[in-house]
């Protein structure tokens, strides 16, 4: 069997945040598979078939890969970011558990990639300088009660927090209850950063302080990070840096 | 003023894994500053100037490069990994806001990298695939009682987490008394995935079950991830899969 799967993360959306690790297994992959915007990233080449699909269908498109890579093909599933947060890596390695036994013979690599809070984070300045945590607002997948129990405990911690996937159509109050419960245990002036299409573009970046953080300043293309109790802002003629010192009282 | 800071993250060893941002940002440098095993990873030419400094002298070698972006160098100031992450950024933002308000008008950018629990990961499976923290256990710069504090409500939310600097010479019990406080909590079997200079050469990967952990399994080379109560391990030939299903119940 020479056929191979890379999981594979696109990093943010500049190309230059793309690792050579995955470009390298790119140009060497019969197939591309992934949610449409990411394989639209790939350039097209002869030798090399796009399997571009709809959001949501993560399980079958992992199946597909692992079926595609047992045939002998070359195989690379992209995210954006990094595979292995919120993203593909862990949908095919729950499809290979209920895949056939063959599977697990399959040359299976993660290629890491430059993942979004790194990405808004890097831009802000280094709001993820001091310990801190990441959790995925969409309730697709695990019970909304547990999404608040995180949230509670994480800044009962004082986390700095980045949100993956803070909106979607299918939840439009979700983000408003999180400010809500972050405004009960931290102090007003909080500072929250909305980064959108970190490192494309449509970039954009806002901070403000959470009493006046609201749903409406993230869409789906946004990563929010909400400082800990230490996390500061210098102002200066360029524009602020947002950081959280190495140190803690 | 034509000088320039770019704080730039060397990712966790291999050169595939260093993003064409940081080649270029290197390649463009008339200074690279860093600890000594991170600048000898910058192959010398014409024209650069290497400064190789000690551990534990983070505010001084920060204070240095924004000296020399004043006079006009180009300064790379590198860290491994991601410097937004227990690393370089932080500590040039506190020499920044310590220093002349002429650094303000400095330019200044934070190039992002792979760091090590992205690294550690995707070499392991996809540990992070759901909510994760990430903390520091270096006491250096923060008291005992708030790291202790941070993991048992971590271990309550039911992360997964990522332990960066589990081990020195100074502290040679703390990461036995973080395992002692886990075990409080949570089940005997909770995978410990001990990560060792990962990409590198001398790159070993082990899985233990929390109740064999132990301290003397790390050192200060090594990442520790402990899975959430839903991390799961795949047996197969190659070696087994560390990965946390995207769904919770």
């Amino acid at each position: 069997m020479t056929g191979w799967l890379a999981i594979a993360g696109l990093g943010p959306g500049d190309p230059t945040l793309v690792t050579p690790e995955v470009t390298a297994a790119l140009a060497d992959a019969t197939d591309v598979i992934g949610y449409i915007p990411y394989v639209a990233r790939v350039a097209p080449r002869q030798g090399l078939t796009l399997h571009p699909s709809d959001n949501r269908v993560e399980l079958d498109r992992a199946a597909h890969a692992l079926q595609l890579a047992a045939q002998g093909r070359r195989v690379a599933i992209v995210s954006s970011g990094d595979p292995g947060v919120f993203a593909m890596a862990a949908a095919v390695f729950e499809a290979l558990e209920a895949g056939p036994s063959e599977w697990l013979d399959l040359d299976i690599r993660v290629l890491p990639g430059i993942t979004a809070m790194l990405a808004a984070s890097a831009r802000a300045g280094a709001p993820l300088g001091h310990d801190f945590c990441a959790i995925n607002l969409s309730d697709n997948l695990k019970p909304w009660s547990l999404i608040e129990r995180r949230v509670r405990l994480a800044a009962e911690a004082d986390f700095a927090i980045a949100f993956y996937n803070p909106r979607s159509k299918a939840r439009a109050d979700a983000l408003a209850r999180i400010f809500d419960l972050l405004r009960e245990t931290c102090r007003d002036d909080r500072p929250v950063l909305f980064a959108r299409a970190v490192s494309t573009p449509e970039e954009t970046l806002g901070i403000v302080a959470l009493t006046n953080a609201r749903a409406e300043m993230a869409d789906m293309r946004t990563m929010i990070i909400v400082g800990s109790s230490l996390t500061r802002i210098i102002e200066r003629p360029a524009g602020p840096i947002l950081y959280t010192p190495r140190s803690a009282p």
